[in-house]
């Protein structure tokens, strides 16, 4: 049987940033504790939310030990090891194994385009070298390659590739994996606006750095959907669309720290050329979140 | 209070030629009395399924005429009426409040990309002539224009344009019609593939081709819906999405003629340019709808 | 050999439309005998740019007629038949031909996508009713369908298909008709601010409405290119791009109306839905249309 | 006056790696010097043909360092430092220069997309830290930015930002540049397939990794444009374009290392994930190549 340690609602964390635009681990180790114990079901550091592209290996390295540390297996972890080659994606899906990660999650980097035949193999020889389960994820804005359902189709046939994670916001890739694959497939959305036609869909878990500002909203829809209660479900989900749709527009590692200021939390500082939230966006989404509480 | 006749599945039926290429009204009738008769909700000729375009102004006439004989008020009726130049239009939505249609559908279909202003002063021109309701309909893939939702919101300011059918194939429009619009504005799903997920974000109704071949399915994905039973529904859209996105892709004309052939059921000829569905493309069809009986 | 009427400025009219919005032929003679006056090597009547889909079937043939009488053979003319239905695309081309056109242009208008096989059929079928040559036309922005090289190629093998307007604005497009087609196809050029890039290229004349404001600037383009003068023709180009840019942007028909005033022109008025140019964008238009006098 | 070391043809050369994918510094040389000799008026390092977002802190150093020894002042040099943070990239830059580079070649990597003032303090902050020009490079389909025209107008106004380097593939991307920056404002063509159409529209270079295979028919059109002679620049592109089409279509590392092969030269191996060119499309450049020896 295949092994799939995740479902319900996953947590990427942010990565922060000191002043001198280093990485703050004790500060990232306080935000992944508040992950936990709001009851998010899973924790993804080193994710997009978490600038992984902007960081150093010795950087990235950091981050995995501190969040396998602090999760000390309360919940499972998935580390994101990505690299545009596939030497360095070998290189940190061992480490994060070695160091007690639950599964890796790999989207295919892509500066020039890869075909179908080099991404399978990508997946192939890092699958090869490490033994906890793979998470495919398609990503075509951040990743820069948009990975057909059929191609999809071939990474599963890899034995530890046992998840996928669909970010392109067409709730039709999910009919076709749940379709095409069977109902034993797990997907996962990654599309925050998406999460009530996902759910719906038969999303297995929803990968989400929403939990860092509105964890009761994010994980109470997982629980109504859970509860086959519809209605209690869409009125969940249309209380959080604004906040959903606001930090997907303004990119989630300024929204997350932003949010987190306006809620009384320290976020850190973000990493060159990233720059903070402009003082009207960092309005609008205070009036959102103060919307929220009533 | 806002005049809102239909909810649930809103029926399209095809245009029936004869081998002349001329308007088959006898088969036209016995098309609308199948769909009437397998329990939709709602009948609505000349859409883009009735190749409504491809008509001359008499054949307009004269489907408006058979389908609100032929429906005698068992269901309501909508009768599309679009044309690109405004007098145009106006003639057939008076044409069909005459007639004794229940509301008229309208999409502005455009040649010269029109701005806002054009739009909204075409839909109040039009509805200053008539006492029916108005479903304003956006679909850019036919009718070459996509209006906003801000347009969208502004042509609900005119007091008989009460409905909004929405086929970009777009589930977030449908969340900020329902956020921004608020609950009562009444919207419907024109993307077939989107039918699950229109229903959970909240759509009244499915303007849809699909009742000519598959009524079951349809109706009973509404009522799973309408009693909150998620799971279930969730099965009987999986049943029918491979038949929904076929349809879609190939084109509703063609391959509700072909469906109805494969049923036993006469789907008359089509106009020209407009060709039979290809050989191997009704070899599928026929495989889905077998699929289906099992 | 390949009938091929026309190269250089093919210039095309607006429809002028009166109080009433009937269509008003004495003044758009006048329009067209501007465009013979000024030096304009071809005239197009029921163009895009002359609605002529707004536009009933008599009004069409008194426009056809009353251009074929203006221009008294001065200058070939090429007068648009396109349909959405065939029968009526048979009707129209056979019109022009006995009212004496020299040429007919068809652009596969679609509704529902016609395939590659519904469009060979359509133009197959109106070619074999008359005896002048077609210009085929792809412009998706308009028409709805986008024709690859692949199927232009079959279209030019019909007799009397020889000549191609591509309207993409894709200057790669003209690439490979000129490679794959030979340097006997006629290509032409129907995007204005690919006037330069397409001479360049190899296209044998230029589709325009902007010789109903600029023919000067128009003609002298093609005579710098003619005349194998690189950096003449780069000035000239560069001299007329913005107004060439701004009347493609703001639609044909209102600018070149308002263009026609500025200049001190009746233009007439337009068929609703659409309306005149909005006054701040009259002012733009105004400064563009000084600043070329200086 | 500004400094703007280039123009004609910029030659980009690939980096090889040898059997263990490790990079091949004499084997670059010997490219290098294939591209000096042949007549290219630029070399440009660490460009995208020379994977450079694929190479480590070192590699990218020991590339450098060839380079200019290699190249020793015959010709100018535009080392590629682009990176995902601004750090990195200051650090390349200064390098970079100290190594004796003539100019630097910046594209804004984003991984997030970045708000234009982010672009703009990126800029600024790397050319306060060196003295040589800036060839600001705007490439969505590997940038995963797209720079407007506004925005690109603001980068010109820092001091050492001389140069302008467009690929999106749209050729009015140039005429704005030209119309609005002005004829003084170098611009530069990254788009193969663009070569002449940005030729005639004022470009001052073309960036290009084509004369790895074919530099005398690139020179040529340089020439031919230069020399005023519009026809004859016709025909030598048309002799080049589906060579330029196909290197493009199909990855520039991949079809130059096959090119270059077929020509007899070795090019080293490619870096994991990227792969040989398939069998059937060496094939087909083959084809291509021979034809252009007749």
């Amino acid at each position: 049987m295949k092994n799939v340690p995740f479902k319900g609602i996953i947590a990427y964390p942010i990565t922060p940033f000191d002043q001198d635009e280093k990485v703050n681990i004790p500060l990232f180790k306080k935000l992944v504790e508040r992950l936990v114990a709001s009851g998010s079901h899973g924790i993804a550091p080193l994710g997009s939310t978490g600038v992984l592209p902007y960081l150093s290996d010795e950087e990235k390295e950091a981050i995995t030990e501190a969040t396998i540390q602090q999760v000390n297996k309360r919940i499972p972890t998935l580390v994101g090891v990505s690299n545009l080659t596939t030497e360095k994606t070998v290189y940190h899906a061992k480490f994060a194994e070695n160091a007690g990660a639950d599964a890796v999650m790999i989207i295919p980097m892509s500066y020039w385009k890869l075909t179908d035949d080099e991404i399978v193999t990508h997946y192939d020889t890092v699958a090869s070298k490490i033994s906890i389960p793979i998470m495919a994820y398609n990503n075509p804005a951040t990743g820069g390659v948009d990975m057909s359902p059929t191609l999809l189709k071939r990474l599963l046939e890899i034995p530890n590739v046992t998840m996928i994670k669909e970010s392109t916001g067409d709730v039709q890739r999910m009919h076709y994996l749940r379709k095409e694959l069977g109902e034993d497939v797990a997907f996962y959305n990654g599309s925050n606006p998406l999460a009530l036609a996902a759910f719906t869909a038969g999303a297995k878990g929803w990968c989400t750095a929403a939990p860092n500002l509105i964890p009761e909203l994010n994980i109470s829809l997982y629980k109504a959907i859970e509860n086959n209660q519809l209605k209690e479900a869409q009125d969940i989900f249309y209380k959080q669309v604004e906040l959903l749709k606001f930090i997907v527009a303004k990119g989630l590692p300024r929204t997350v720290k932003a949010g987190l200021n306006i809620l009384g939390e320290d976020g850190g500082n973000l990493r060159s050329p990233l720059k903070p939230l402009q003082q009207c966006d960092i309005e609008e989404l205070e009036t959102i979140i103060n919307h929220l509480k009533n």
